[in-house]
């Protein structure tokens, strides 16, 4: 089953007009990369990194990812996605193809916090983050001028109790066919269950504590009532479950007991900026596959 | 104040036969570090190393550790400790003096895993830990010939759910008066509130988790339930809730999906057997003080 | 002996006006610690923090760092510092009072690499770098416009081989009696030894490699030659020895053979930016003595 | 071209009679993977795991390690070999083939410290370390006693500058056919060439550094005096230059001023020991490739 609706449409990059890469899971059983890289061969695409992984040789799960070259991708991966059937069937293949080329289009969700999204943006501008950021939507109007100044549409959509729903209609509005990741660059909201369906293993959050330690509300009046001697963030992907979805990438640093909380909140802000960056960056670059509410991270 | 029951009796090193160091908690206010710097230099003592902590310069506490060398330490550590209640007094001061000389005395409990205990024995023979391995205590029989091996006494004390009062009445026993601090280094009984109520701040227990994250049984399985891309381990004083007393020390090393529940634990032994080294190293440096279920660490 | 030049002259925080910091370095003997905090608490100060080190207690060097509150500070400040005299001529002791109050001022100094500015300008938006920008000197003019949207004064001023001289005396007209500090973000043009003269342990620079490991040009491509499993970055202060001077902070990150010295300079951009400005804030609140060609870092 | 002289002829492990490692550079073209995968599926192999490394997509080098099991392995494995020269020869590859059931033999050699030995010979006793530790080699007699405590043979080969030439010829006769890879684990004397090219590649000292800082003598004085932040190991393969051969792992740990020239030793027999154990467990493991004098490491 070819997985249908990541595909970017947007953001041609033609200096890798011929690189695409391959995300395929599978039940393990003999013979899948010499199907998949001989079928490659035979199509004459080079494959210029490869990475897989088996839970278990008996039985478990088989996931690859493949990254290859092959002269005038562009006309020819109609045919190559279509002759890619004879193979997948053969496997039961959950797969799919992303062209390189095409830079994934992300929407930064915010609120008032800024050094996620300054990252974010510095990133970008240096040429680190292989994406396009396609707007700005925050439940502020604060950082207008900062991201306008970046070229980049702002939408300040408000969220009250009372117009929840309008704003995640809105919200939907605004994104629907236009984003190919959402990235909850600390904003303050929770996303409701409509709103993640429309984004399967697609909204990306930073969570500001080592998970599962601190779920919820003021991690780091947690961590500093409990004493740990490490803080951390995590970027995960938002499922239904509050801070349970599968982790993407996590990081500590480590603090003392001289640190009040607002230092904790200044030390932490450099390790959410970091870890969220790390996480969408392996993300667009097609390096993450998600089974059972866990990452497998090619990195 | 004076803290009363922790000044260990034996392990008498002669090259550190006049260096103290003093540890005091007491409530903020001007002129403390003068009152016990002046009253240390009236004694003929000079300071070698002080570190201090204010929580909140408003009305919190304040700590300090101060290590010092008095000539004639032996005959003179009684008088100046009475002449000291004078500042103690007024400053409503909790505190303790430590004589270097006397190496605390460390009972070892330990169940099947030997990785802690091997580390400790490593770092007590190298001359790292600056202890004396007393005794190990283990519910099992089979580390004897290893401890043995070192000249250290090892006690078989089998816990049955029947025996486990006492089995407890034996440990007591043993320990009596022969332990400044029990170790359970990888012990896998739980500690009663009677024995913990014996060793109030002095049992270290190693949790093989970053917590609160896992706390209870099988933390790495419940880490790689979990898909975090972190593990760790911490070492804490037992208190009478379950993995909730004060952190001392916690470290983390980075894993991946590859790892199963089994490469987990191996990582982690790792990372279990430092973090727990470096707990006791503090610990016998009277480095720790206890406030409000949280360590201040002067390390 | 009282060290004159450092005291910034501008950038009063009010809410600090009370709070000051002292530095003292000399020769180990008994009573130091008693003769200073006594001398403080006569002047009605209440020491908030204190940081020592004895370098060696027979015969070494003792340092100390005390943050001190003192009410009426700047106007009690000139008489408490004559006073102090008694104290530092029978030390023999260098030493200075440095107000909180008073934010140091930095100049930047900045070629073509932005990551580095942008780092320390966006901490100090945040509040997280308690120090005043006074302006950016920069031998382009390529990032006018970035650093004049933050309110901050640019100077371009060009460097070739010829107008050396002349630049140099441009930066010292500039920076004469107006600076503090002197930060090397990325500046890619060697100081003189006259510079360093006029800003002695007052110019940080910031180098791409793990010093003393691939000193001079090109760490980066240094690196990848050798096959190093970790790239670094070192903050320190600049002394006429190229890459020589005293170490103020390093940090590494973990590499594999993937990457190439283009992934090897991108993962280096953000050990540089951390590691600078963790230097830089530790100069700022007067936490760092320098002492043969070493820092002591109270942190 | 299959190289020779790697496979170990001991320590087989009935538990993975099945599973085989394959280890492949060569020039990179289109369709190895494709071939190498096709072969392995045509003979009844099932890739378990497979790393890949491409230099330069255009005319670099291509590295693979592949992971598979092959029923019956013992009796196919010649013939399968003799068919891959087919492959092989295609490709131009350099290549061999490990039976995981097969220990590597591995001989340590030591001098006066203690610290990697141990951490060796547990982790080995753990089963942590997949390999046999066939002898200890040292020039010196002290730890005869707890090597043989864990049943390996030790030799006691003195070596003074009169006898080094000698001790060498008894080194080589000791280790001939017996050996599949020399662990310098803190051995303090100088490996001649003539040794070196009896084992090439398969030497891996450890360097009390982090290379190339502080290559030759005394690294944790030469660290003090320059006043390091970090203080690192290194393991690599021996070659004829001190210190100079390819990289393996390198680790690092924090240090500040309070540390002296003691205190570096004790903190990096820490480093020293993990850094090593950590090299020769992905050196038995075959996950290492060396290429113009640096590794290639699928860990």
């Amino acid at each position: 089953m070819k997985d249908q609706p990541y595909q970017p449409q947007a953001g041609i990059r033609p200096e890798n007009a011929d690189r695409a890469r391959m995300l395929i899971s599978c039940p393990d059983k003999p013979g899948i990369v010499a199907a998949v890289s001989q079928f490659l061969y035979e199509q004459g695409a080079n494959i210029i990194q490869s990475d897989q992984y088996t839970m278990d040789p008996e039985g478990g799960m088989f996931f690859i990812r493949i990254e290859f070259d092959l002269q005038d991708l562009e006309r020819r991966l109609p045919t190559l996605q279509e002759d890619f059937t004879r193979v997948s069937d053969r496997f039961s293949m959950r797969w799919s193809i992303f062209r390189a080329s095409r830079r994934k289009r992300i929407a930064l969700f915010v609120s008032k916090e800024d050094h996620c999204l300054l990252e974010l943006l510095w990133q970008w501008q240096a040429g680190d983050l292989d994406a396009e950021i396609s707007m700005v939507v925050s439940n502020h109007d604060d950082m207008r001028q900062l991201v306008e100044s970046f070229g980049i549409p702002y939408h300040h959509v408000p969220v009250t109790p009372d117009t929840k729903a309008e704003a995640e209609r809105q919200q939907l509005e605004l994104t629907a066919g236009k984003v190919d990741l959402v990235v909850l660059a600390r904003y303050m909201q929770i996303i409701s269950p409509k709103f993640i369906e429309r984004f399967p293993n697609r909204i990306i959050n930073i969570h500001h504590s080592f998970l599962p330690a601190f779920v919820g509300g003021k991690p780091y009046q947690q961590a500093y009532n409990r004493g740990v001697k490490l803080i951390g963030a995590t970027a995960h992907y938002v499922t239904e479950e509050l801070d349970g979805g599968p982790i993407i990438e996590q990081d500590v640093q480590r603090v003392s007991h001289r640190e009040n909380v607002n230092d904790l909140k200044r030390i932490g802000r450099h390790i959410e900026r970091t870890v969220l960056a790390r996480a969408i960056k392996w993300h667009v670059e097609d390096r993450l596959l998600v089974y059972q509410n866990k990452t497998v991270a090619f990195v």
